[in-house]
C-alpha cells in the first residue's frame, strides 16, 4: 500500500495542568508536536503506511520525539546529530478570555540545518504522496532550500506532492512567506491552506470556493483544499467545487486540529475516495483530535469511520 | 430500621485521567463499580441501612472492594473464595464525538460462581428490601439459577423485592434476556426499568406511562419504573401513574446514574414516601452523581433533600 | 509610584482536585488565600506597588503564606507570633446541583490578635490608598478595634482608605456587621459593595444606582462601587453615577472575583483613570481570575488591557 | 469474639509528596491519624472486632475521618456535633539532617467537649479491651476527666483496660502527664509505655526490665509492656520477664509505629497468646507498618504470620 | 543485521505510585511487561533488529502493549482477535518485611489460543536469533502445543534458538514444567535458567558451574547460562566455563532483570562476542534495568557500554 | 545590614519524577535552578538581605523564575528582552549505575547579551558582597566581558567580591576557563573552588590546604574555600588554615550542594563568625539542602543552627 511521507520538524510541548499558568505550574505534561508529523499519526492511524523525516539531537529528548511518532505506528528516518537542540514549545491551554497560547522555543533546534544529501529520499521517491508545510522553509534558510530540493525529488519521482500553508507569524511575514511558498507551488500537486493564510499570506479573496478555485487555476494544482475551522471545507479539484461542514466536537486539546484533518483528508485520497467524502474524514479526524489531550490524533479507523457515518457515540454496554 | 440488601457484582473500574486515550495514558483512577453496591451506597447514604451480597477473590483486589464499600457504610457480606477472580472496567470518559466508552473484563469473576448455600441468605431473609439487577444472571449460568433462588428465599420470607433489568448488550442478547428475567417476575414486587430496555428486551411498544401500566398489569408488579433519563420518570402504582422531570445537572461523570436513582427512590419508598417523592429522591440521587466523579453517589441527606426542595446550591460563606 | 496597603487574614485553601468530593479526596492542592492579600496581588500584577499586612504563626504553614505572596510581587510585612494558627479553608469544586461549598477553619488564627500597636502602621501613613475588608473585624473582636484603628491612622495621615464590605455569614449576623461597619465609615473614603450585602447588610433597598447614591449622600463617601456579579458594576463618585457590563468569562474557578475587581478598580484609579475606565480594568482582572485556578489574579498588565479593549485572545503562533 | 473498644482523637494529616517542603509543595496527602483509631485498625486486620469511640464535626471533614477509618473495618461510634473543629495534623518526611517533622493544628477539634454522658458507653461496657492513650486526657479538661470517668466504667464493667502512655511535649509537660496519668492507674490493668516516656514522665531508672517490674509492682498492674523502638519491647506479667527484639525493616513512614504494635500485642493476647509470643505480633505488625505509608497499618493476618514466622517475603510468582 | 525475534505474552502491569498499598491505592501505573518482550525491548536498546510475535485483543489494552512495545523499537507483530482478554498483572513494590508482591490476572488472555498456524512464523525463519520462555507453555495447551511447533519451525530454518526456563509457581508444578520443558530441549540452542529453577525445575544439583555443564552435556545444548542474581551468572559454551560477578546496582524496580540479562546476553552474542563479553553485557543491562522503574530496560548502547566498561557514572556539567 | 548581591543565569529545570527517563517521563517537574541564584536563597534564607542581577526574557518563563526567587526571599532586579531565550536544563536523577544526568538547553539565553551598562550596577555598589561564578563568563563572549566589568566595579566601590570557580565542561575548556578566569583574579577577594575545579583547571597539585594556600599567596585572594564534597572544606584566610568534615546527610538531591555551601559560607562570614563556624555554616546548609527536592536550599535559620550544633532531628511531638 503506498505510504505517506511527510518532512518537518517535531517539538517536545510543555504545558501545565488542569488549565494552570506557565507562571506557576509545577509540573508539565510533554507530547511530542509537529505539523508533519501529526499528519503522519493520523494518516497511520486510518491505516497508511506513514513514515516521517527529519534530523534531530542525539538526546533522550530526540529519542523521546522518536519514541512517541514510532508508539503510533509512524516509520521514523531521522538524521541524528550532535549539533543543534531540540525544539520545544510551552503551551498553557485556557478559556476566553484568558485564552490558549503558546511560547515558542524552536530556535536553532537540530531540523534547521537538514539538507536534502543527508535526508532518506530514498524514501521520499518511494512514497505515493510527500508532505511538507509552510512551517519547515520558515525555520532557516538551509530548510528553505531543503524543502525546494525535496519537493523537486519527490515530483521528478512521480509522487504526488502536498503542501500545507500553515503560516507562522512567529517566523516570517506574509510577505516572506508568500514569496518563498510561491517557489515551491510548480512543484505542487495538492494545496491546502486554512482561508486566513490564504488571505493574509497569499492575498486572496472571495469566498472559500473562489480562492480554491482561483489558487488551482492560476498554480495549476491538481487539488486545492480551503480550511474553515468551525465552518467546515471545500476543495476544488478536476473542475468541480465541493464543500463539506465541520462535525460537533467538544474541545479539550485544540492543537493539531489542521494537522488531523490533513493527515485525514490525504489517507482518504489515497484511498481513492471522492474529494467529498475525503473532506469528510479530514473533518471527522479533526473533530475527534480536539476530544483528545496533546497535538496528536491518536483514533482508530473505526471511530472515524463511525463518525463520517454520523452515528452518536453511546456507551456500549 | 428496615434494611436494604442487594446482591451483585463489583467491579474495579480503571479509568485514565483528564479525558485521557486508554491507549496511551500512563496512570489509570481507580474506583469500585457495580450496580447493585452503587445502589446500596446511595441508600446508605440517605441513612437506610444497607448491605450488598457477593463472592470475591480472597486478594488485595477484593479486599479493595470491601473497603471502598465499607467506607460508605455499607455493610459488606461475601464469600472469599481462592478461585476466580476481580472483575474489572477499563472507562475512557470523552465527549462527543469521541464518546465514553468501556471494556468490561469481568468474565470468570469470583462472583460468577456464587451460590445460594454459599450467600448469606438470612441476612436477605432479614431485609425490608432485597434487590438485585439483570446484570447479575447475565454473568453465567450458576448466577442464573442463583438469582432465582435468592428472589424466591426473599418471596417466601414476605421480603419486598425489587428488580433492575440493566440490560447489558456485551453479556447476552435481548431475547436472551426476556427469556430469563421474565422466569424472575413473579418473584418481583417492584421493577425497574430503563424505558430503551423495556422496549429493546421486554418488548413494550408506547410511552413510559404506558409501558408501566402494561408491565404492572401483565406481570402483577406491586410497582414499575420507567426511567427515561434527562426526560425523568415515570411510576406505576396501585393503579396510579406518577410522571416526575429529571433535576438539571452538569455531568462530570455519567456512569452509575441509574443505580443512583434507584437508590434514591427505594430509601425514600421504605421511608413511606408517596410514589412522586420517592421518584424525586431517586432523580435528586441521580442528578448529584453526575456531578461527582466515580460510580457511586457520595452523597448527604441533606444535600438530597436541598435538591428536592429545589434549592439552587450556593457558596456559603 | 505610590503604593496600596492592605490588611487582613490569608488562609490555606485546601481543595481537592478535579471536582472530588473532600469526603474522599486522597490529596489536596494548597494554594493562598484572603480577600485583602487577593487585592494586593491584582494590584501588584498591574503594577502598582502593593504591600499586605498581616500576623502569622512562625510556621512552615505562615511562610508558606508568605512566600505565595512574594512571588507575585507583594511586599509582605508580618508579625511572626508563637501563638495563633494558620488559618485554613476547604474548598469542594463542583457543577450544579452539587454546588461548591467552603469549610472555614478560621478560629483563633494568628492574625486575630494584631492590635495597631504591633502593625507596620507606617507603611499605612505613607501608603496611597489603604484597604481592608469586612472579613477582618468579623474574625474577632480585638481585630474589630484594630480595624477601627488603622483606618483612623490612615485617615489622619491623609490616605486614601477604601473598604470591601465582604460579608461573610458564617462570621456574624447581618446586623452585627452593620453596627460595626457603620462605625468605621466616617473613616472610609471609597466603599465597595456587592449589591447582595447592601440589601442584606447594610437595609439598602432599590437599583444598584440607587444604593449607591444613598450610600455616598448618606454617609458622605469618596466612592461607591457596587458589584453585581455576572450583571456588572456601578460607581457613584462626584455626583454621577457610571455603570459597567461585566466581561464574558469562562469560569473554572469562581473563589476571588470579587477581590480581583477591588485590585483592578483601586490601581485603574491610582493611575487616574476615571470612573469608567476604573469599573473596565475591575471588571477585565476580574473576568480573567474566573479562567485560573486559585483565589489570586495571577495576570500581566498586557492581558488586562488586551480585555479591556475587547480583544478576543487567539492563540498567536 | 471480644472486641477491642479504643477512645480518642483521630486526625486528619496533611503531608507533602516525595519529602517536599511544606513551605513549598503545591499538593498535600490526606489520611487520618490517631493513636486510638490506629490501635483499632491494627486489631482489625488482625481479625478482631474493633470499635472506636469518639466526638466529630458534621462536616465532610468529620465524614472523611469515619470512612477511612471503616475502610478497614473498624465500627465507628461518634458523636456528631456542630461546634468544634476537625484536627489536622501536617507532617514533613524528610531524612537527616533534615529530619520529619510534625505540626499540629488540633486545638479545640469536637472531642474536647466529649464527656463521658454522651460517648456510647454500653459499647465499652461490652469490649473484652478498652484502650485509650495519654494524649487524650492531655488534650482538654474536659477530656481529662472523660479519661477518668470511661475506665471507671470500663473497670467496672469487668472489661480489661490497657493504657498507652504516649507523651506529646507539645501537649503538656512531664510533670502534668505523671499528676494525670497516675490518677488513672488503679484503673488500667495493661500499660504500654515507650522507655523514653517511662524515664521522662514516669520518672523510672533502669533498663526495660527493671522499669516494667517496678511499675507493675508498684501500680499492681496486670501487664505492663517497654517499648524500645528499634531495641524491641520488653514485658511484665505474672512475674515473668519477657523480652523480644524488633523486626528489621525498611522504613518509608514512621508515624503510626507504636499505635501498630500496641494493635497487634493486645489483639494477639486476646487470642490467648503468651506474652511473649504477643510481643512477636506487636512487632511484626509494627515492622509492617513502617513499609506503608500513612499512620495506619493496612495488613493482612498472613503477612503478620508470616513475619512472626521469621520468613522473608519473597516476590510470589 | 540478523534480527532476534521472541514470542510470548505481554501484559499490562498496574502498580501504585510510592510503596502504597494495592488495597488502598486511588491511583495505578500502567506499563506493558512480558518476560519475551522485555528481551526484545533490551536487545533493541542495544541497537539489535528485534521483533516480538504474540496475539492480542482487538480494543485499546492490547493496541496500548503494541504502541508501548513499539516506542522502544521493537517491531509487533500480532495477530488480533475478538475474543479473549488482555492479560494483566498487579504490582506492589515495597521494602522487607512486606515485600513486593504480584497478582497475575493472565487467564484466557488472548495469547492463550495462539497457534503456529496464525502466528508470523515467516520471520522466525529470517531470525537470526529465535527466543521464547518457559512461561509461554505454562499458559495453555495450546500454547505448550504452539511453543513446541514453533521452536522447531526455528530449528528446522537453521535459526539459533534461545530459551529462558523461567519457572513460575503460579502458573504450574515443577514436575509439570519439567515434562514440557524437556520436550523442548531438543530443539534448543542456548538455554538460559536461574540457577534456583535448575535446581527445582530441572532437579540439578552443585554449584552453577557444574549445573552449567551437566545440562549441556546431557542436553547437546550449545550454550548454557545459568543466573545467579546478586551473585552473577555462569556459562559454559564449547567446552568451557565462564563466570562473571554482578554489577552493583541501586535497585528501584527489581521486575524484569532477568529478561534484561537475556536481551544483553544474546544481543552480544549476535555481535559475535565471547561468552564472557556477553555476560558482561547481561549483567550490565540488568544493572540499569533495576534503576529503571517499570518491566522494561530502557537504555542506550553508549550506558551500556560503559557499565561494561567499569566507568562510574558522573553527572556530566 | 550588608546585602549579599550575585549576577548570573538561572535556568528551569526540567525533570521527570520518581527516577523516571527522560526518554519516556510523561510530566516533569520544573524548579528554578542557576549557581548564583541558589547562593542567593541560601543566604536569605539564613536572614542575610540577598539580590539577584541577570537578565530574563519577558514572558511567563522568565517571571516564572523571578516569582520562585522572590518567593523565597531574594530580591530581584533584571532587565527585561523581547530577545533571547529563557534557558532551561533538563535533569534525570537515578541511582547507580544509571546516575544522575543532565542536559543543558542555554545557548542563547537572554542573560548572554547582558552588559553592565543596563545592570543594576548601583545595586552592587551598595552591596556588602558580590559573587559570581565560572559559569557565567562561559556562556558568552560578552558576559566575559561583563563579568570583568562587575569584578571591576565593585572592587573600586570596596565591596567583598567572591567568586566560585564552578567550572563547566560542556561550555568550555579547562584552558579556556583558566584564561579566563585568571584575568578575574586580581579583582577577587574571596574564591572559592572545588578540589577538583582547582586541580583540572587552575592546575593545582597537593592536598586541600596546600592548594588553598598556594592560590591565596599567589593571586593574594583574602579567602581561599577548597571544597571536597563529603570529605568537607579546608579555608585559608589571614595565614591561616582551617578544615572542616561534611555534615552526614541523606541525599534526595544532590543538585546545588556547591552553592547552597557558599551561601551559607559567605551569610556565616557577613555575620562576622570564624572561618571554622563560616565553613560549618556552609557545611550545615549544604547537608540540608541534599535532603530537599530542586536546586535551592529552602531551609530555616534555626535548622542551619541546629544541624552545626550538631543536633539530631528528631519528631518533635
Amino acid at each position: 500500500m503506498g505510504a505517506i511521507v511527510t518532512f518537518g520538524e517535531t517539538m517536545l510541548r510543555l504545558s501545565p495542568p488542569d488549565q494552570q499558568r506557565l507562571e506557576s505550574a509545577t509540573t508539565l505534561e510533554v507530547v511530542p508536536g509537529g505539523a508533519e508529523s501529526n499528519v503522519a499519526v493520523a494518516a497511520a492511524c486510518l491505516g497508511r503506511p506513514a513514515t516521517w523525516l527529519s534530523k534531530l539531537p542525539s538526546s533522550p529528548l530526540g529519542r523521546r520525539v522518536v519514541s512517541e511518532l514510532r508508539r503510533y505506528g509512524v516509520t521514523v528516518e531521522v538524521v541524528w546529530t550532535e549539533s543543534g537542540r531540540q525544539g520545544t514549545y510551552f503551551l498553557e491551554r485556557a478559556g476566553q478570555p484568558r485564552g490558549t497560547s503558546v511560547i515558542y522555543d524552536r530556535a536553532n533546534a537540530a531540523v534547521t540545518s537538514a539538507t536534502a544529501d543527508e535526508l532518506a529520499t530514498e524514501t521520499i521517491r518511494e512514497a505515493e504522496t510527500f508532505l511538507t508545510s509552510g512551517i519547515t522553509p520558515a525555520l532557516s534558510s538551509t530548510l528553505e532550500q531543503t524543502v525546494g530540493d525535496v519537493l523537486e525529488i519527490a515530483q521528478v519521482a512521480g509522487v504526488q506532492t502536498a503542501f500545507d500553508v500553515n503560516y507562522r507569524s512567529t517566523l516570517w511575514t506574509p510577505a516572506q512567506a508568500r514569496d518563498t511558498l510561491e517557489q515551491y507551488f510548480p512543484a505542487i500537486d495538492v494545496l491546502i491552506t486554512p482561508a486566513r493564510d490564504a488571505r493574509n499570506v497569499l492575498e486572496r479573496a472571495g469566498d472559500a470556493g473562489t480562492i480554491a478555485t482561483d489558487l488551482a487555476e492560476e498554480w495549476d494544482f491538481e487539488t486545492v483544499v480551503i480550511t474553515c475551522g468551525a465552518d467546515g471545507a471545500t476543495a476544488y479539484a478536476d473542475g468541480t467545487l465541493v464543500e463539506r461542514p465541520a462535525f460537533e466536537t467538544e474541545t479539550i486539546d485544540p492543537i493539531g486540529t489542521g494537522d488531523a484533518f490533513v493527515g485525514g483528508f490525504l489517507a482518504s485520497r489515497l484511498e481513492d475516495r471522492s474529494l467529498g467524502t475525503a473532506l469528510e474524514y479530514g473533518g471527522a479526524v479533526a473533530a475527534l483530535k480536539r476530544t483528545i489531550p496533546g497535538d496528536v490524533a491518536v483514533v482508530t479507523r473505526a471511530e472515524v469511520d463511525r463518525v463520517v457515518e454520523g452515528d452518536h457515540a453511546v456507551i456500549a454496554r
